[in-house]
């Protein structure tokens, strides 16, 4: 195996026994998430006083440890029979969602000068967060709810359109009944829209809340609807469950003559 | 196929393979989007103050489309086996609600000089948007929840009438708890009802709330029921979903002995 | 029949096909409807208002048509197998749950000088609600709904004992957490539960909540473990509609020899 | 039987039919609850201020019937084939969870010289609560809750992960995008994660949320990801108990031929 090869099978995920490759990637996931946690530090003032430095310079290194991998990553990439041309193979991988990922990350070590908020550049480091979906490969658990999650797309994006449809509907007739009475808060129907998914979602800051009698009425009857809006899916995924469960035991009979069903 | 049959079938939905007639379903759809998000934006302010005058020309545009495939399907539809007579036919016609939502979206081209609110007069376009449920003949999904819902109807009506009862007893013990220490808040029973029906669905917003220990016995009672009005219909239609999903998979043959299987 | 067997027919709930018992029926449910709208409505002030005297005619007349009721009852109950005695059995049906709420709302009528609030006993009255269980006998929904609901008791119990020792557990911890920084609000272990049930139920008016980070976190567990909380009804109702669903279909076969399951 | 074995058995759950041994369980879980109660009522300034005697003489009493009840269950362990030996046993015994819970307890009788917070002490006295766990012999119901909640738990552990990703992420976002305009709210990644993990809850106190046009876009969006975040437990628990309520009912036989039926 070429040097090539072996680069490639390291930086991919793991297969059942190759222990270089497993640490590889626990190393690359880790440094991930000690670059979530430092974000997520940076921004409270008081700890962020006490160790510019090291945030500066953490920074730094894991920007170096992740330019290293992609240009290793882009290298070895001919070496997967989907990318075997050294110009077009390599054109296509840059642009596959987790290459693309993998350079937006990369991005602020050659942006200073572009005068981009940098700290927007490093929450775009967040979305190596997406890498987290190769533990798919590792979980069990997780390619179950996947599975479920995404057998059911159809009708989930379903219950969404039925949701702004009714949230679009609510908002106006919302907007028309109390825009005089609180002509600042529900100024305008995007305005009464987000009443009116706060509502409906059941989550009810307090921003903004109806006054008039029929304002209520609406509200209440919204409310209402919002827990229709957690049963269906609630159902749906329940009844998504319950088939994966099945197939994956698949130990369903014929009852006419009692032979295994492949299902 | 005479000229009427032609717009007939051009206006209904459209039967697979007919482009011509899911053309015009998708135009008038379409149209029907871009009013409602006109509709909506025309209430925010800095956006009306820039484009006055096209918000009127594509209300005008609008309503004279809608107001030209009113009269297509009113004459198109003796067409229809169901409403053959020229007079009780299109009568008959007008009457079923797809039609009177129509003839109520194009009324405010009508009615300027009867002083009604105009704005009020184009929210009722809004009630086009129930023409979106022609899509369901499109969505195998939205049919399915549409089958699951309807088929649950009396089950789900029966919830609404527990939640009602609960809510009418909760807020009248609630009243007379708290009546004294928060007139204003707890002012009558109807109000405390705003009150209860907040709760149970678990919206909260915050704008009333108990202050006596008695009040938030009462109100945490209410609280925990909430949970299970979240549960009961939850559970009802995800067994309504694990029903429908068998049954569509119900026209399968053993492969062993060829008996359908039921199940 | 005797006139006594006749009156006790017509107050019980009709069988089918009795059309003057179900009249009766009706019509009692009609007054209990009207005597809960009136009581709503009689402690909205302006209405209370307008109408005192149409109020307060209409609260003596309900009370003698229900004290007339109610001694009808009393009188024709040893008709019923199960209160045969005249002493006894009509002692054993006074004490039967229905007969104590019948005889509660009518209280009012004989106890204006025992200087009670009238207004609680009205609220009393409110307790003929439970009649509206009679609803049970004719509504196949309601009686699903009952079945599932009671079948699962038992769980349904325990999810409440899981429910109430995360309360006091978590409103104990979020007491010693949060005491010194807002003593106000949270006072005692009994007022953080308080917080503690409004967190669990996710209804979250803001009355109280944490401003501490180590409270931040306690409440953010709770919060999560509300969705649990949510959940676990859910899938339970869940497995009960699907099971009585199946019961009530009775398709189930033998997978062996194919013979039909009763199940 | 030895005074040990007889020790032993008295202590441990009681068999069915030692009534003895169950008359101990009920009477050391009373003791338990009426201390729970006890901790809650003396954080209540008035009630504490009536009885304080009373409360430091119940502290005390029970103090020492847990100290008695611990050095019985450590004389006593050897009796039971999984401590045997004299030291080695019992050391065993001392570092198991129940044991090392019942030291806790009592420890507030030997430290009230190390200075350490009383009060904190007597909380930990909660955490006896965890011997509540050994109703779960007891209870049908509670078992079952045990064995499907448990069955589930790599699953359950998969969504917590999915939570917990989508809150840094929308946490993150609505930091870049909220913070200038509420720079003393959302002051920092950790602060904003608490607005997350609120509105993802669907709690919404309304301490927190975003004033900004894109900030409401963001907090709709996490919003209806809740109710994904409902709707996956409740389904997979929902699966669970149709799973677990199959199994028990599992060991029948079809009556017509007599072959055990899988289901």
């Amino acid at each position: 195996m070429s040097l090539k090869q072996h680069v490639h099978d390291l930086l991919a995920v793991s297969a059942d026994g190759d222990f270089h490759s497993r640490a590889v990637d626990l190393g690359i996931l880790g440094l991930i998430f000690l670059n979530v946690v430092a974000l997520t530090l940076e921004t409270v003032a008081p700890i962020h006083a006490l160790y510019p430095a090291a945030f500066a310079w953490f920074e730094r290194i894991s920007l170096i440890i992740f330019t290293i991998e992609y240009v290793l990553r882009l290298w070895s990439c001919t070496a997967d029979a989907r990318y075997r041309g050294p110009v077009l193979g390599r054109l296509r991988f840059v642009f596959t969602p987790l290459a693309i990922i993998d350079l937006l990350a990369i991005l602020p070590l050659f942006l200073p000068l572009l005068g981009l908020d940098l700290r927007f550049m490093r929450i775009v480091r967040l979305l190596r967060f997406f890498r987290l979906a190769k533990l798919f490969r590792y979980s069990r658990a997780l390619r179950l709810l996947g599975r479920v999650v995404l057998g059911k797309r159809e009708e989930l994006a379903s219950i969404c359109i039925v949701l702004i449809t009714l949230l679009v509907i609510a908002a106006s007739l919302m907007y028309f009944v109390e825009h005089d009475d609180q002509p600042d808060k529900f100024s305008s129907i995007p305005q009464t829209m987000w009443w009116g998914v706060i509502t409906l979602t059941t989550v009810g800051y307090g921003d903004y809340y109806p006054v008039t009698g029929a304002g209520k009425f609406i509200a209440a009857c919204i409310a209402v609807l919002g827990i229709g809006m957690f049963a269906l899916p609630a159902g749906l995924l329940g009844a998504g469950f319950v088939d994966e469960l099945q197939k994956s035991r698949g130990d369903r009979h014929c009852p006419h003559c009692g032979e295994r069903l492949e299902d």
